[in-house]
């Protein structure tokens, strides 16, 4: 059956460029920066929270190009539907969470017409242009439901930020004023994609490996990274480089603060336990979604855009316990197989590793073995909360003393803030 | 930065083969089915329902092609969360709903280690054999709110099949022992996609443009399918065949059973409001999910496996009311949007429309004109049913006579009944 050509009143969507390695930066270089603020002062002002300003701070350096600011609806859509998009070429990307910017029905008012407009950080001051916006509805339940597979209340992200925000969604594309700073002590090691990949030549490495986590490094962890370092040798390379990524926007309550994982992550750097001269230690700044197997794609996309070519995933990565049910949320080995299937991602090698738990016959962290699962002690981020919360310490070799007395420390900081509060509470 | 080649341990999952416009066909040979049918005797049994028949239905005539069983968990997850499945040449073929067939813990103890299974119907009877079968987990919360959009209560394939479906599923490849028939007097209608090849051939057609419905036929859908027509004609088409294709699995309690609706359609053919010249009537045998924008790409996909190249899609298609909410549960232009975005429709022509409403002033179905909003009633499906039921008639030229009549005398039956229960309740 052969016909005319495709009439032009079919719908074909418009699409965006193919990514072709090149990241994006979206921070305006300094000499237009004047004229730009300038310009950006008389636009419709938006109002971003601290989480927006970090997906800002995402987008401007390229962890998630080739999009080029907060989504408009068809990227929305194909990233809800599809976990990617179709670039002009036919590729697809991948692009797994939605990078959107909420705004509540005052502020669309005050927009009106407008194609532009400017974004205000939460202390007030003018962070970037957003142009040719396109605003559209936020369905919430939809959204929450096809991003983490459940509407169960108790989700953090949820909670924290899709809850309270507004019924509106605004695309566009973004045109930051100066690059996003902290200023907590810790930019220096939050090097942009860019910074990573002239890194990564600098130390002329031949292959370089991912590992993303928010929570502190055990010697289960290093066994893995130092077990991928011998691995790659093997398979022929002769300078693999460890990116150590840890995640530094925003994570839920019970997690560790991401200065004092730094200062943890910087211990077991010094005690050794990972070797310097191979390993780059740098701040990866995406908030935190608990979204297991959607949000796996989104960690290791972003590793992608920085440079790196081999991303280690182990059990339930991104995943939590379900918030209303005694179950993880996700099949922990549903995070390896989305990965291993996922549209836009088949470049990247995935490294899937067995457990590592504490072997209390060899005293050390190993690979978990079947055949003798008695001698093998499970410590959960629970079991080793309540180590550090009560001055006990966890068993020989589960962690290098000097990164185990920063957890201690924190720990007990916090309990002695509890304990002001509970004085405060009584003699009130 | 080059390497060496990926080693084997990196996991890249196993792929389905391309479709390559061959349409699967897993009904066995005729010669084949006693021995077939004594080996399947052998083997552990699962019951189907109604539904899961439905589903055999739908694989084995090759509508789902290239899905050659009931979905094993990669190719469910791949379903789940990218509505498309990866084939063995880097294509994408769109597969947005799980095909998936569920089992309690009882049966899935009683198939033990067996590679292979017996599917036997409703009433008893063999009818398939799934072979080289996977057990994996139904998390149901997961499969509605990826699939849906939402988890509300009142979704109505979920309370009639998930709801009560057991906590596992099994996938495998499918031999199926004979035609699945209904002996409803409506199996003629059932053409296969190779039957409706074969038919569109037959009739010399340049191009096929499918409509899906679930309802009569009203004059505004006629509108639609003759404008299409027309449309095409002009494109240079020189005989553009319409399939009109009514969905034949399960559809919800209040929408319009099959045989009414066939009976229906048969009189607008009768009537002159379709050319029987260019329409064929067949029965699409899927089951309905009412899942919008999700379930729109399987209901283009499948006419495209039987041969279709355009397809009608209008106002919100599959979609229905928020079941615990006052609003459309999606956004009606979604289906649309996301349909031109679907990884593997990329050779589907999609033909929006105009909505059509009843012109007052012309006293016709005719494209609504937004200059004159107020000449143009809306007639739904409710406000259709509540004609029908009080004996009112729709205005002139809503929809052809004949039609009308057969929905009238309908709900004059379903009238009768409810007051038959409703004096068997009195006088009890």
């Amino acid at each position: 059956m052969q016909g005319p050509v495709r009439s032009p009143s079919v719908i074909k969507s418009s699409l965006i460029e193919p990514d072709g390695g090149v990241v994006v930066d979206l921070v305006v270089p300094e000499s237009e920066r004047g004229a730009k603020t300038v310009e950006a002062e008389s636009m419709p002002k938006v109002r971003l929270t601290k989480i927006d300003v970090e997906w800002v701070h995402v987008i401007c350096e390229g962890w998630a190009s080739p999009l080029k600011g907060f989504m408009r609806e068809e990227e929305y859509l194909q990233s809800l539907h599809f976990s990617s998009l179709r670039t002009k070429d036919g590729s697809f990307v991948n692009m797994s969470l939605p990078i959107v910017l909420a705004i509540d029905d005052a502020t669309k008012e005050s927009i009106g017409s407008s194609s532009n407009v400017g974004l205000v950080g939460p202390d007030g001051d003018l962070i970037a242009i957003l142009r040719s916006i396109e605003i559209y509805k936020h369905n919430k339940e939809e959204r929450i439901a096809r991003t983490w597979g459940t509407t169960a209340p108790g989700l953090p992200y949820v909670e924290e930020v899709i809850a309270s925000a507004g019924n509106w969604l605004i695309g566009g594309d973004l045109e930051v004023l100066k690059p996003i700073k902290y200023n907590d002590g810790l930019d220096h090691y939050r090097l942009s994609p860019k910074q990573l990949r002239k890194e990564f030549d600098k130390r002329k490495a031949d292959a370089v490996f991912a590992f993303q986590l928010r929570n502190p490094v055990h010697n289960g962890h290093a066994l893995l990274m130092n077990d991928t370092r011998r691995r790659l040798l093997e398979m022929g390379f002769k300078n693999p480089i460890l990116l150590l990524h840890p995640l530094g926007g925003f994570t839920k309550a019970d997690d560790v603060p991401l200065d004092v994982r730094m200062e943890q992550h910087s211990k077991v750097l010094e005690d050794g336990v990972l070797d310097p001269e191979t390993t780059i230690v740098s701040i990866f700044p995406s908030p935190m979604h608990y979204a297991g197997p959607t949000e796996v794609q989104w960690h290791a996309k972003a590793r992608i855009n920085a440079g790196a070519n081999f991303y280690i995933v182990g059990r339930d990565p991104a995943g939590m316990g379900h918030p209303t049910e005694k179950r993880d949320l996700y099949d922990p080995d549903h995070g390896k197989k989305v990965l291993s299937m996922a549209p836009g991602l088949e470049k990247l090698n995935i490294l899937p590793f067995r457990v590592a738990a504490y072997d209390t016959v060899a005293k050390k962290m190993a690979f978990f073995d079947p055949s003798r699962a008695k001698d093998f002690l499970f410590i959960s981020g629970t079991k080793m909360r309540t180590y550090a919360r009560t001055g006990e310490n966890p068993p020989d070799g589960f962690m290098c003393p000097g990164g185990w007395k920063v957890l201690v420390k924190y720990y007990e900081s916090l309990q002695a803030e509890d304990a002001t509060k509970q004085a405060a509470a009584v003699s009130s």
